[in-house]
């Protein structure tokens, strides 16, 4: 069968195919935790990422910073992060994760900030808000978005879980509206956490939703558990790997070790 | 009965038996609505703004920049937004209003960049993950956290207004875990919207929490009804009036219009 998707998702497919993987590495930098060799300063940061992304481009399907690793060091940690962005090569997609959503006129301005500036090719999202809250991200049409569906932190429990006047809880209410969207603008998808031990069944439950799935690693969730879920879905699972895959080695040289982590997943 | 309050809401206290009103002033720069005689420039919004500030600082309780609006103009816009922080008098809190959240680790890199970097007194928090990816945000205990409520936006009803297993909306499962954190770190409180028709009920079943409302003016709703809640509850009502003060005049100068704009609330 063949499907038209965004160009965002066929992107990912191409990149799927061409390295046999559907991990996203995330670019989540934390000058404390740099590998030995690496000076500790901003500058350090920078040269990190690029070694990451020198030695893993060919093994991933995307990279996921998240804007809030590069915020803690000020305005100048945003500027390595714009810098980083324009070093990724083209045919891998950014997802900025930025967990942003406010009332609409607000939620223009962020997307503006996400695409227009910093040049993410996808984001994510906060559903609290609703609908007029999201629009004006869906709107950017060449752009991809991933709404919080069920997130992988314990939090997960205190709202997300909890049952709604239906019996079912409150993120498959939020799915079921992410599918609606992504109905209507096409570009819409969801965040659900690997360490989820509802995964398989949510995986089913909305098969042709796109997931950006975060928690492997570090966080508990397995790789390989998450990608058999993939067939027969027709929306993608994008595999989010974090700290087990970036802070890999503990010193310079550090490209054996980043790429033993990917292909060891 | 004398109350221990937090310094934040001790301040803010002091400032509305300074001003007798219970004002706070929404700081969203958008080149597009400058008033004529302004450079349409990031130099005539930094302009704009401190003139705002000027003419409106002895009327107000507090200042709410978004800092979206800021973040749309590009890093160079988060520039400006550091130096109005800087020039807003030290007598005045800042609630930077940013609706964070993330996982625990993402979270506490949020706080640094919105108070370490930003020097900001409060700020706005999105709930949907839960406790764990709120939690860093409380740590900072000097500060203040606005985690939200029931908003004004239309999409409140999507998700916040649906009813829950026990019959209640979401919101009020939201306002009370609010109730239990500020039991437990004495620095948070919620964001309810001024164009809800529930306003007052919530009002008055939550007394002891504190409030930043937005939805005053341009967005609907009303300023003597939202201050005529305050009585007898402890918690206090902050009230944000953005686009109806800020674009009150159309022309340079402003001080006139920004300041009989405050007045007639």
């Amino acid at each position: 069968m063949s499907v038209d998707r965004h160009p965002f998702l066929q992107q990912i497919l191409t990149n799927i195919e061409n390295t046999g993987r559907q991990v996203c590495v995330g670019l989540d930098p934390d000058i404390e935790l740099l590998p030995a060799g690496y000076d500790r300063s901003l500058l350090g940061v920078e040269d990190f990422l690029r070694s990451v992304i020198d030695c893993s481009h060919d093994l991933v399907v995307a990279y996921k910073p998240n804007i809030s690793f590069f915020e803690a060091y000020g305005i100048d940690g945003l500027r390595v992060l714009e810098r980083v962005i324009a070093y990724i090569p083209s045919y891998l997609p950014v997802i900025l994760d930025a967990k942003r959503g406010d009332i609409g006129n607000t939620s223009r301005m962020q997307a503006r900030f996400l695409f227009d500036s910093l040049n993410a090719s996808a984001t994510t999202l906060h559903p609290y808000m609703g609908e007029d809250s999201l629009t004006p991200f869906f709107e950017y049409t060449s752009k991809f978005h991933f709404v919080l569906g069920l997130t992988s932190n314990p939090g997960s429990a205190d709202f997300e879980l909890m049952e709604m006047k239906d019996g079912r809880p409150l993120y498959c209410h939020v799915l079921d509206k992410i599918v609606t969207w992504n109905d209507r603008y096409h570009n819409v998808g969801a965040v659900v956490g690997a360490t989820q031990s509802l995964f398989k069944s949510i995986a089913c439950q909305y098969p042709t939703l796109d997931f950006l799935v975060p928690g492997v690693g570090s966080q508990g969730g397995g790789y390989t558990d998450i990608v058999d879920c993939q067939s027969p879905r027709l929306g993608l699972l994008i595999v989010n790997v974090g700290r087990s895959i970036l802070y890999a080695s503990q010193q310079k040289p550090i490209a054996e070790s980043v790429r033993k982590s990917i292909l060891s997943l």
